[in-house]
């Protein structure tokens, strides 16, 4: 198993320099006040297709020789990963075949479409979506590009801790945490790469949905554990079956905590970023930010970071966010 | 009457520099493919307090003697500039009263209260918030801060301008245009300022409200008309009864040409920010993406920059929006 280190995050932001947007840290003054430390949002939801997601997706692509590109991508997701994806492929001028839930957000589809992907559903319920996929790439000779269990993918996600790192240090104060989503462990892990090495002292922080804690059991128990359920939260971006043993060997070693954010939180913080920093926040991109509303990040010194990971939300939830 | 000049707008820059925001360039992807050209919104609506208005402000406060700041300020504003002065006399430890109309949306005026201002209201029909303004000032000693007519907040809007010629030059393109909302005109008188330095060639619309269109009659006849109404359209951001003789030199000599965004236009174009960027964007602050969506700005080469000007939304108006 090819592990990536902070040497493949660094070979990955020079990789997105001038493609991926910087996203930028933006204060955010009444929790500020309210936490006694200064504190950020780092607004991924301003990256291309609205997620963390193109940095892996594109940093994994843009490695691949030309004779792997010209027999396409193929990829399975929820959404955010599948938007990641079909930009890269297109930038890149490669075939993208995308698998995704049939209930996947509508946004996310058309999202995904208008990067010139092709679309295949399938059932969350009763299906496997890694083996259509991977029978898929078999047939194509396409190259699988895994939401997160992949050492370009991890890496490119980590580039947004590089950026965290170098902003936080501009604006002249010290890293004492960053919280993070986390599903399969893509974003986390790549985060966990990047601040051991930019900002060793640093705490790094999970939020995972409430009934669907698999990351937090797996590090208690020191093993893998599956999530019971496959679907039934808002937090619709988080909803991985497990992670794998590439995030969890990265995040049993640098993972400070994981904690719950419940899908009623994950509203209420979407809500609170609409109105105190304008951002659209889909509510597991939220998840983060609930967890720290909800008072379940413990006290700490230094300037706090909460990472807003994707914001391709439904305008429907939008309005009962409101 | 002193005018301000490019230098004075490099030296707010200075001013401005690790305070305000470096807002970001987003690329419009849409718009792009359907103009044929590259289209980008520079997001003054993550500037401190929501609004490009803070530049100005703190521009102004930032040039004032000891002795000024000691006695304060007074500015009035319908709330934007309200939010803009608090915040930067907060940081400047100066008080500051502001003059509000007695309709102002509610979270401009909350906004206002929560950065330590006192709010003294007025009513926008009957009653003249210069004079009201003026009086307090004289009563008090205090410095009266316009929202427009004052070559520090002019020159403070225009470090707008040089961070959109200085973002396009960066991503490789040429600016061929930017268009701005246009109230009293002193965020487009800034942006002509840095841009006739910065990038010559460059053309500069304007977008004010349908019914509200003083701008453009006073370019046509040459003299500074007024509007008859003052109140009447959810554009409230841009709702100023004249441009000032300062504003109104620079940009008869700059500006390329000035269009209308009627009501639902700004609204459309609102959903279309909160959509396509995931930006909570007020309808004022939507114009100049209204008359741009609304095919009202003349076709042209190079990148086209759309400024999203204000974010300071009721949340009614956004559920309206969805």
């Amino acid at each position: 198993m090819t592990m990536p280190s902070i040497v493949d995050v660094q070979a990955a932001a020079r990789r997105l320099r001038g493609i991926a947007a910087v996203t930028p840290l933006l204060p955010m003054r009444e929790l500020s006040a309210q936490l006694g430390r200064p504190v950020f949002a780092k607004a991924e939801v301003l990256q291309l297709t609205g997620s963390f997601k193109f940095r892996g997706a594109y940093n994994r692509i843009a490695a691949m020789t030309a004779e792997e590109r010209a027999k396409g991508v193929v990829a399975f997701s929820s959404g955010n990963h599948a938007q990641g994806v079909a930009a890269a492929a297109q930038m890149r001028n490669v075939q993208a075949a995308i698998v995704m839930p049939s209930d996947a957000p509508r946004t996310k589809v058309e999202g995904t479409r208008s990067w010139g992907a092709e679309v295949i559903f399938y059932d969350r319920a009763t299906e496997s979506r890694e083996a259509i996929s991977e029978a898929l790439a078999a047939e194509r000779g396409a190259t699988l590009i895994p939401s997160f269990d992949d050492p370009y993918v991890i890496a490119g996600q980590g580039t947004a801790g590089l950026e965290i790192a170098s902003a936080v240090a501009t604006q002249g104060f010290t890293l004492g945490a960053v919280v993070t989503p986390v599903g399969g462990g893509g974003l986390a892990s790549g985060l966990a790469l990047a601040l051991e090495a930019a900002v060793p002292d640093c705490a790094l922080y999970g939020v995972e949905p409430e009934g669907f804690d698999d990351v937090a059991r797996s590090l208690a128990t020191g093993a893998i554990v599956e999530n019971e359920r496959r679907s039934g939260s808002v937090q619709d971006a988080l909803l991985t079956p497990r992670i794998c043993e590439r995030t969890f060997s990265i995040l049993r070693r640098r993972m400070t905590g994981v904690t719950i954010a419940t899908d009623p939180e994950a509203l209420v913080a979407a809500a609170y970023a609409l109105k105190h920093l304008r951002l659209v926040v889909e509510p597991g991109g939220a998840a983060a930010l609930a967890g720290v509303l909800a008072g379940r990040i413990p006290a700490g010194d230094g300037a706090l970071v909460i990472v807003l990971s994707g914001g391709n939300a439904e305008p429907a939830a939008n309005v009962t966010q409101a």
